[in-house]
């Protein structure tokens, strides 16, 4: 028996498994959201996982000036519906929280009831330097040391960005500093830039003799031209070759699974020999029916892997 | 027994082995020439392969602002080295021929000595675009096939440019149709980049009913810090955590070792999957005596590995 979530993220276990998506859409009415929430405490209740991950879903359309492949739809509020819709799921929760449309005051308001919520939480800052015109990032993890001590966080942590910059394991060292216990990457399908991110955070750790925290990677079944264009379109890096398995198999969405599968032995064999302990998280970044249960396959066939790992 | 070199790029065979090197310095007395050829002729022709590379150095100080790590020296003329100093070594011998200090007049004179020759030959363009004074590598086809059509010719195939342009699999093409009828790659220490010059060069063929040419893969080992540095002058890419693992390894050239095997290792196995003949090729860019020990290792336990896999 798995300890709950909160204790294998302060203990920093490897192998904590989480499932990601995004609330329905805002404009669902109310029979619509009650059908949805019901489904999903049905089919995410029966899942052999540590928590959820609930997303908050922003345009990012400052981010890049490509047209974004699927319409940006507003949902219900990550915690509204993680706290209301989902109360029967009855599993620890990661709730995400964009900050940038915030004040200071509409944060440290949100924060009060968030203290409540027995959820743990994941700041977002805006998807770029240019699209911040609310609260920053640095400043919203100063409110909460204010006025929520208490609360608990991941951070975001994003491997491409550290293919650019070489920097990303810094924003972690500060990240945790300001209080976060984990962090998760978004999509991973380039195994070099992931490699790299966790190879900077060990060394910089052991130069300060400091214990890593754990890392959850994510992965995301691609089974359509249009889905990988989306993925690519929020940032996520396709090496060329790996763009061209996926493009040209027969089966792209069994393709993708094994390529998440391989990928995930790689990176985990890496992190287990630097001692960083390693969760994975498994979305579906569309709703289509095939990706959706391509996704239940997969975290499935990772758990495992981490299961017989740790033995 | 395997085939003699030609025979094996002629059937387009993988599993190609060789041991790439270059000439001694100019400034070598005739003694010392003598001396080194016959080390070379001992070492080399006691080694298990199936024959040798001689490069053809150029400063290329115009290809980066960067200082040169390792001072350079002119070398003996690379054919003159291979025909008259080896000719004692029994082994069929890859010359390379930079073009770039050619004129059409001395070019075409070449041509008839080298036609003479009965080593296969390795054209090298000018190091960047903006060092080209002389004759353009295309030139130099050009003039192959009017004045020495019969010219066993290879060509270079550079994955880190392909990473930039993807483009460098239409190069490759080209050179096929200008008559060279395998690869040599620079040091592979990027997976990433090699495999998706393979997957663009493999899916080009595929289009066009074209069967691949065998591409022959350099490893070179890299024992300490300034060798990286100079590996990393002549435009060989290293990931940020590869190079991590040898900067912060024990005992780097064992690292280096290790790594260029599990390099190895992932490349043949995409290589068989995709029908491309693989080979390699192993050097030591540095005179260093552990690094050029560490070469011969490395060409034995990659010889292993193909004889192995080819059963």
């Amino acid at each position: 028996m798995a300890l709950p979530l909160l204790d294998q993220i302060r203990q920093r276990h490897a192998g904590i498994c989480l499932y990601g998506f995004a609330p329905p859409k805002r404009t669902s009415s109310a029979d619509q959201l009650a059908s949805i929430a019901a489904q999903q405490v049905e089919r995410i209740g029966a899942l052999d996982i540590d928590g959820v991950i609930i997303y908050d879903i922003q345009d990012e359309a400052q981010r890049t000036p490509e047209p974004r492949p699927f319409p940006f739809l507003p949902t219900v509020a990550p915690d509204e519906y993680a706290n209301v819709h989902l109360a029967a799921l009855n599993l620890p929760k990661v709730v995400y929280r964009s900050v940038a449309g915030d004040s200071r005051e509409s944060f440290v308001e949100w924060l009060a009831t968030a203290n409540a919520a027995r959820a743990i939480h994941v700041l977002v800052g805006a998807p770029s330097r240019n699209a911040s015109t609310g609260l920053g990032l640095r400043e919203a993890y100063g409110l909460v040391q204010a006025h929520a001590p208490g609360l608990e966080l991941g951070g975001i942590a994003i491997a491409e960005r550290h293919e650019r910059g070489l920097d990303e394991h810094e924003r972690m060292l500060s990240k945790t500093e300001a209080g976060c216990r984990f962090f998760v990457t978004q999509a991973v399908y380039d195994v070099t830039s992931t490699l790299s991110l966790l190879s900077d955070y060990s060394l910089a750790l052991g130069a300060r003799g400091e214990p890593p925290q754990p890392v959850v990677l994510t992965f995301s079944p691609c089974g359509s031209e249009k889905t990988l264009s989306f993925m690519k379109w929020l940032g996520i890096r396709f090496p060329r070759w790996l763009e061209n398995e996926l493009r040209f198999a027969a089966d792209p969405l069994e393709k993708s699974l094994a390529l998440c599968e391989r990928i995930f032995l790689e990176v985990w064999e890496y992190a287990r020999e630097k001692g960083i302990p390693l969760g994975v998280n498994v979305e579906s970044v569309s709703i289509r029916k095939a990706e959706i249960e391509a996704s239940v396959q997969l975290i499935q066939t990772l758990r495992g892997h981490m299961r017989r790992s740790l033995g």
